[in-house]
This record gives structure tokens, sequence and C-alpha cells, in this order.
């Protein structure tokens, strides 16, 4: 399917056949980042980074990528500094903006905030997160790491451990990969295992899964995906450090994993991946990061009918 | 007049030819914008765009057309981020500056801030909003939307309507627009009616004017230009929710308007326009916020001695 | 010494041929500045501007040095829109940016953390400033500015006047002027001179130095090196008020100082320099503001392998 124009605000709407292609491009700009380290090919092209919440990452990412390609860029990086300040609408923001650039990228709290955007303009708009909503870069480039640490996306075990109620990474995920054969563990304690609206959709894509608390479990996947746990999703304080310590990944954890087991992670990490990990071939979650650029470039150029 | 060199702090002391060779390189830059997206005109220029002040759409106007003129940006977004915080004086700041750029952009609350940096340096100063003061880039922008909108600037009928005590954008514009024979209907609640000064003014320079507080007569212009009627300009909360409905533009007022009537706004919008007007030919207040990058990219363009 | 890949953290571990080398490519800057105005020396790089503490000067330096070698950068402005205020580790940021850029110029307010972050990725790192620890570009501007205003390095009186307890520039200074067989006159009021530490060391340097609380004493010197003393530096503010008026430089205690003397101060000021003196040839303070630009090229240029 042709890219030129389209919104990018969920993976739900993406078929086998558009990320198979999106990771063909990402592939593409990989090289163009390692080789060539910068292209002229948006260089006509201004870009818009409207992030309206915090997030250091998925911004610098962006602002990377845009620039990687030759692109030039306006930056919101402060929700205080912005105009909705004074009441005005996501949509009239958005349409004030599209006057001065050729694609907006959003970040924004409110679920749903990206399609009120991208129902405002006429230029292709990505979403970089929006609340409780969807994260699709994320889910590509989760997507795009998994390849590249595996060679390959179909026939994979994923275990995904932590916080997986509230863990919007891992909602994605279990979806965007759901096309390619795979089988999932979910591991977490009982009060933050996945939600079931989650599982019924599972089951009717036939995807065979697991349930667990017990971390040894989630070894025996190709893909650890761990997620941060955070205090504040427990009533009560005593409860949170009695389970903390189970979804701690160590080195010597890792060791009794899988051969070549790779360890994914969002990031920001706080201690649920000891340090210790970081030096092991195992540990994929700042390749992970760096291969956003990568991808956040491909669906830039896609985008804006540049690839 | 030669721009070369020279600061844009206010519109009071542009002659109807400094308007009007405004209004011609504004026409050139949008068709630099339109057709080529970015020039170099400006490539071997820096320009700081610093906003102690919050404001999205001025900001973003701004770094969106030093960019498209191939000039270099550096920016304050945040007054936080400032070393005023420290308790330097505005001066120093412009004095530091001065060394890393060409031009410097600047807004902050100080009425008469910008004729303050504008002092401590030697390179050109354009203000970008000195709170209670000027906003001359607004006013331009103003002038040049109604010549696109009409097809020319003089002898308009242009009817001001919300808040025309407090809005500084009707201030500027019954001045700056003064050189071109029009005529001005104010239509406020009489709280917030034009202030005396400006009418003493107005009548000076023998312009034909009415004041009103019904919307009905605001709709035979040619121009209507609306602002935002903010509740904290009012001691008594009831009294603003009696008149706040009498001042709202709907599609139904729109359609008994004077023929090809352009609705203007500064922007940001709150509820004075609704949402439905957004769609007629007349809602020309989008184009006017984009209109400011052509404005600001002439601006630019002319004090740095390249148009 | 090459610099290729080397970490800027501290002035401490710089010889006095590495300190002529970096002065040497400074001027060359200077050139390129003045002359050419922008250069595409590292027109394949992208640098990482990280401030996870306020400060508009070193900030907007550091980028300004960046663009105008043709870099392309991204920005952290503000530390509340960072992911270190979710509780990620400052390698973990680092190891992240690493992804995405060349260089990373950081600034945080931990003594020691420009260390952890060149110790967490394998590309160079420059220490924009570590709360109470270093500031070595300012060191090193600071070293700039003197051979430009005397001509020389060696054998300069130099009077440090002020906050000396507490001002990390005079210790710096301290330091990296020492092996161009200084004489230091230190003149603050007595709660705030030059810790012992810090003499212990000048005298094992050799150095001949002097002690004073009268500004007269200081204005002997070839460089008057003013800094600002802060009110909350003093437990009764009465003493505070006593005192600081004997630690403002006029008009007339300038003329009065040996001839040619020049005036220095990192800024922001606040009032120990008098407005009066700013139009004196001896203020050289924002002639050294922007002598940081130049040196903040130089130092780019130099660890990226380009100069």
């Amino acid at each position: 399917m042709n890219f030129e124009g389209r919104d990018i605000l969920t993976t739900e709407n993406l078929s086998k056949n558009d990320i198979l292609e999106i990771m063909k491009v990402t592939e593409k700009m990989e090289d163009v980042f390692k080789k060539e380290h910068f292209s002229t090919l948006l260089s006509d092209k201004m870009v818009a980074v409207v992030f309206l919440e915090p997030s250091t990452r998925t911004r610098l990412s962006f602002e990377t990528a845009v620039q990687r390609l030759g692109a030039k860029t306006i930056t919101i990086a402060d929700p205080k500094s912005s105009s909705t300040q004074k009441g005005e609408s996501l949509a009239d923001t958005a349409k004030t903006i599209e006057g001065y650039v050729d694609c907006i990228v959003i970040r924004q709290p409110l679920k749903g905030g990206a399609k009120i955007v991208a129902d405002a303009v006429d230029i292709p708009v990505i979403n970089g997160g929006d609340g409780a909503g969807q994260h699709p870069t994320q889910a590509l480039l989760d997507l795009y790491t998994i390849k590249k640490e595996k060679g390959k996306l179909d026939n994979l075990k994923v275990a995904m451990v932590g916080d997986l109620k509230f863990g919007r990474t891992v909602h994605s995920l279990s979806y965007a990969l759901a096309p390619f054969n795979p089988e999932y563990i979910y591991c977490a304690p009982d009060q933050l295992q996945i939600p079931h609206n989650i599982i019924d959709d599972i089951k009717k894509l036939s995807i065979p899964y697991s349930k667990t608390s017990d971390i040894n479990d989630a070894l025996k996947a190709d893909i650890l995906y761990m997620t941060r746990i955070q205090k504040e999703r427990f009533e009560d304080p005593t409860e949170y450090e009695k389970l903390k310590g189970s979804f701690i990944l160590t080195r010597e954890l890792v060791k009794k994993g899988k051969e070549g087991i790779a360890i994914m992670h969002p990031l920001p990490r706080v201690n649920e991946i000891a340090v210790e990990v970081d030096d092991l071939p195992n540990a994929a979650y700042f390749r992970q990061a760096h291969n956003g650029v990568y991808l956040r470039m491909a669906l830039l150029a896609m985008v804006m009918g540049r690839a």
C-alpha cells in the first residue's frame, strides 16, 4: 500500500504487508544513518514536533530522524509554553501549524488526541503517543528490534514481564506481532496481569499464550520484553515491596535463560533490569532505543511520499 | 525607505509607503514559501528567537520564517530556562546574544522591553510582542490578510468585535490601517469598549467610526475582526455569563452579514467563533495565521538587507 | 596531543601545550565566525545539547557553535521535559542519546555528573558545568579572553573580586592560569574569601598571591575578574547590605586602576559592575561572553577530530 499522505495513528490498521514494507524501509534508513549519516531525501520539507507532554527519548528521536533526512523542524517541547494553556483546542493548534509545515508529529496526554489532530489537517500526522491510547512508533520499533535481534519476525516465543495491566507497550506489541504466528508468555503479579479484553482478542486470533507470575517461565522465550512496575500502581506499598524483587532481571537469571534470549525494554528503566545486565550481548534495549531513529526516519519518508 | 539594519518595534513610525513596501515583499515571500518551499536568501545569517513569555503561534511562526529563508536559529522558548531568572537585565541578555547572531526577535511581558533590547544592541531587533505595548508583526500580518482577502487596503469598513478595551491587536489595527481611508465599527459590551485615547486619535485622523454593542451592526462591514472576551476582565462573573453569548459568531450570523465579509481573529480562539463557521469561505483566521509566516519572512529579509 | 575522541570534563588534566593548542584553534574559529560566518567542518555531525539545569548563555553559546560549524543539534533545554524526571539514571539517558548523535554536551547539577555521562558512552562528552564541580569551557574562554585582551597569557597579575568562596569560575581560573607564571590578588569580604585548599594548591605551585578586602588593591592588576556576591550566602542580611557596596565596580574606580586594566565577569551580572562601566574600553565582559562561542567551536571541532 502507498503510505504517501497517510496518518500513522495506530498499528491496528496496518496489514502484515504494511508492516513488512515499513521494516524494509527502516533497514534502508539504518544504512543511510550508519553510512551516510545524513540524507537530502526531505530537504524541501519541514516537520513540527509537537510534544504537549514530557518525553526526552521519543522527542529527540523524532528530531534526530527529521534532521538526518535533511528536513527542518520546529518544536514544542514544553506544554506550558503553548497556547493550549490559553484554552485553545487541539484542532485549532493543529490547523495553525498546518500552515507552517509538511507533517505533524504529535504527543499529548488525551486518548484519541492524535486522531483529532489528523482529522483537523490535510497534511500527514504521526502519533507520538496519546496517553492511554496508542504509541505506534514504539510498537513498530519493537518489531524492528525483534527482527534485527532474531533475524526474523515469524514463529517467535515472546515473554512480556512486569506491569502488563497498565503497560501500553505490551498491549501494542501483542497486537502488532499477531500476524507473525507468535506465542506469548505474560509474566506479572496477579494485580498487574494482562487485561481480559486483550486475552479475548489473542484467543480470537488463535495465538497460543500462557500466564505466570514466575520470571523463570519467561526465561524460556526468544524475546524477554521487560517493563517497569510502578509503585503508584499498588494500593498497599508493602505489597509492592514484597513483589518487586520477583520481577527484577539479574545477570544470573539471564544466564539461566534460553540461549540467545534477547532482552528488550521500552525505557526509561528504573531498577527492573540490573545494570550488570547491560554488558551482556543479550541486552538489546539500548539498540532498541537507537532503532527508534531509523524507524521514525522510515515513517517520515513514507508519509511524505519519498520512500 | 531602506529597512536594512532597522528595528521593527512598532507600526506607529511606519509610513504608508513603508507598509506598502512590506506588503509587496510579503507577497514575494508567500510565493517563495508556496513554490520553492525554502530559500537561501539568509543562509549566512543566524537569528535568536527569544521568548520570555509563552506563545506557540508567534514563536513557531518566526522559527518557520527563519528556516524557510535558510537562516539558522537559536531559541529561548521558556522564560524559566533563562538567566533573567537570576536577575540579569534585558539589556545584558541582549548584549550577550548580540555576539552570537545577526538579528534578535524578542517577546517579553514588559511594555517597552523591546526598545530596551534594541537600544542595547547594534543588530536589528524585531518586537514579537511586549506585554501591553506593541505587537507590530501581528498588525502587519493583519493588514496583509485584509489585502489578500479583499484585494485592497483602501476604503474598507472594518468592524472590531469583543474585548476592545484590553485587546492589543484591535488598537494596533486601528492605527495601522489609518492611512488607507478606512471606516471603523467598534462593537463591544460597554465595559470593554475601545479606550477614549484611541477614539481621540481616530477623530484627529478624521476616520469615520461608530460604537455599538449589537453584533448585527458589525455584520455590515467588509472585515469582521473578532477577539476573545476574557472572563477575568469582569468583576462580576454573572455579568460575563450574561454578555458573552451576544458576542459569539455563528454560521447563522455570518449568513446575515455583508456578502463576502471576511472573518478574522488573532487566535487563539476559545468559543467566540463557533467551529461551524470554520468551513465557510469567509473564515479567514487560519489563513491569517499562515500569512504570519510570509510577513515575518519579509521583515527578517528586509532588516537584514536582503529584500 | 590529539583531542579526537577525548572528553572535556575538567581543565585539570590539560597540559600547558593542550591549552595553547586550544587557544590556537579558537583563534581560527573566531576568524571563521567573523569572516565566513558559517563553516561545513562538521556538516556530517550531530550534537546533543543536554541542559538539565537552566542556563541561557552557555546553552545558546553551544548551540550557536554547533550550527556555525554546520552540525545539526538536538536540545534538552528544560529538565522538566526530560525522562530523568521519571527516575532514569544519567547513564541511561546518555546511552540512549549516544545512538542519535556524535557528541554530547551535558550540563546538570550533580558534581561528577559529566564523568558519569562520559563513562557511559563511547562518543566524546563536553562538560557544560556540573554543579559545584567543573565548568571547563568557562575556564578556557576566560583564558582566551585574557590572551585577547592582554596579548599574552604569561606573567600577568590577576585580581579576582567578589564571592571567591562559592564562585566556581575563580577556582577554575586559579588552576587554569597556573602554568603561565601568574600572580593572584584575592579580593573578598572575609566570609567569602578563597578556600584554604585552593590556597594550599597555589602555594605548592609557587604562585605568588595576596588576600585583601579592599577593591583598591585589586585595581593594580592587569585583569580584574569580577564576580557576583549573592545575598543568600550571608546568614545576616544586614551584613550583606554593609558589605556589598565595597565590591561594586564604578567608572571612577576603573579610572583609578592600572592603565589598560581589563575587566572580566562570567555573567550574569546583577549590580557588581555599574552599567556606566560598559562603555569603557576596559569592559571586556561582553567580548568574553562572545569568545565563548569561538572556544566552543574549537572544542567541538577538536573532539570530533576536525581541528
